[in-house]
């Protein structure tokens, strides 16, 4: 019985070293070196090469180091086994941090002064009044971000494929009540799973339901973007700004339109990144789980794709 | 009896209404359209010209139209009346958001990534690790900052002329102590009066008791740091980054070397600007208890020059 960590282009010494400490009689290895893969039971991943996991034919259970698991379900060879994802208290309040500071950002107008003194331009103007701010997307961090800007004294409303219910928060449900949702909205915070159905979601269509002059925020992932239309909502001055921390494709390319988009703030997936002495806890227990057959923690509904 | 209102360069007819609304039987007067300046018994000033108070003889009390005094006071005919200022509970939440926004900009190097977006550079970094904070000035604004950045989880010091006494904040007293207040400050925000002490006191003397890579951030005047010794501090990598709100001059001239520098943000005096709306009452007030001969609303000790 070991442990395989597939997660490619990522230093794994340290998370080897703290699970071997959590579950002191498990072998951990770092894929590719695996000394009898046929002794793998466990397998801890994030952007693991297609087909690699089919590869592991003793494997229990799967679990993903971070909190979306779209990376992980795009190998369509991938064996149907438990699938558990990171739900990490530390993560949440990070990404509440972050949607704070960008917030506070647009808020104070930042994003007009940096521009301004590039230009060396003197132009005191108040801050903006945001009142109310749309989530899309109400699982683990949607609910959370919810119920932070709802504190903060926003108007909040929230989305979802399924009604929620949550207090002080206006939910709506469906594609149906998805114009409602945004229709308001000084802010639109995307915090969707990545999945079939949100797979370029948000498109002209849907930029165009929001209020004009939004301020669109995307911390989920890239994907569930349309890239063409956010940059012809942005160009039309439907949205007035747009944060994204998430891409198609990362890097984002040198070559993408996104980096240069004087409406656009780029951060390097930097909203909640998985800290490994927060998370080693969970993926030890879900290991012990797996072995008796037990139901992991956080695991994912296969068939909704989170 | 009549109020002048004694305000270069900004539309004063807002506040004039305003204040004719709350004092309906005084005549409120936009200087220099005086009907008879011998009947003026009370001012509202801000920036204004050398030379003109004095020559209102049956002047009473004078008002600042802002939280700081030192402009009204460079005038060195000034007449030795009783002075107030405003303390605006609205003008202390707007500081705080300022500077809250202002934390979270650089916890998130926001600095760092819109440079890098600049360059299309891709380079994913974890927050800034910021935890204790050093507020230089310790009246008003200065309290509630340090109160707040200490429930926020900072370990704050503050630091004042006199000594004073602040659950929970470290308070150091004169100039004996500056350098231990400001030795272990991650953040240092200057929030000091303008006065002949502290005029050019943040010099390099001072700068070079920070902790190196400290990150400094000026909303009280201008002329209380000394620009080249800023300058060199940032240039030697002894200060991290500045953030800038308020300048010796205003508007920054476009040749200053503020504009340009890579390490300073530059906003346009925007942290706590007074609101018409919040200040209306305690001008009123003001007028009311100058014709009766009465102590002012957070009159000012001109010995102190705060």
């Amino acid at each position: 019985m070991a442990i395989a960590l597939i997660i490619p282009d990522r230093k794994l010494e340290d998370l080897q070293q703290r699970l071997q400490h959590a579950l002191p009689t498990t072998r951990i290895e770092i894929w590719p070196a695996l000394t009898n893969p046929a002794e793998i039971t466990f397998a801890v991943l994030w952007k693991q090469p297609a087909g690699v996991v089919a590869t592991l034919p003793g494997l229990k259970a799967l679990q993903s180091f971070g909190a979306g698991v779209d990376g992980i379900l795009a190998d369509t060879s991938l064996p149907p086994l438990p699938l558990a994802r990171i739900v990490d208290p530390a993560l949440t309040a990070a990404m509440l941090q972050y949607l704070t500071g960008i917030e506070s950002y647009y808020r104070l107008r930042l994003d007009t002064f940096t521009a301004q003194q590039q230009q060396k331009q003197w132009q005191p103007k108040s801050s903006r009044k945001l009142q109310t701010l749309c989530v899309l997307g109400l699982g683990e961090l949607g609910t959370a971000a919810a119920l932070h800007f709802q504190q903060l004294g926003y108007q909040v409303s929230g989305w979802a494929r399924k009604q929620k219910d949550i207090a002080g928060i206006r939910c709506y449900a469906g594609n149906s009540q998805l114009a409602l949702a945004l229709a308001e909205a000084d802010l639109v915070i995307c915090l969707l799973p990545l999945t079939a159905q949100t797979d370029n979601m948000l498109d002209a269509q849907v930029f165009a339901m929001m209020k004009p002059g939004t301020i669109f925020i995307n911390v989920a992932r890239g994907a569930i973007v349309d890239d063409k239309a956010l940059l012809a909502a942005l160009d039309c001055g439907q949205l007035q700004a747009a944060c994204l921390d998430v891409f198609r494709e990362e890097p984002l390319p040198p070559t993408h339109a996104f980096w240069s988009h004087p409406a656009i703030l780029v951060t390097p997936h930097t909203s909640a990144v998985t800290r490994v002495e927060t998370v080693v806890a969970q993926i030890a227990e879900n290991y012990r789980r797996s072995q008796r057959g037990l139901q992991l923690l956080n695991q994912v509904d296969l068939t909704q794709g989170y």
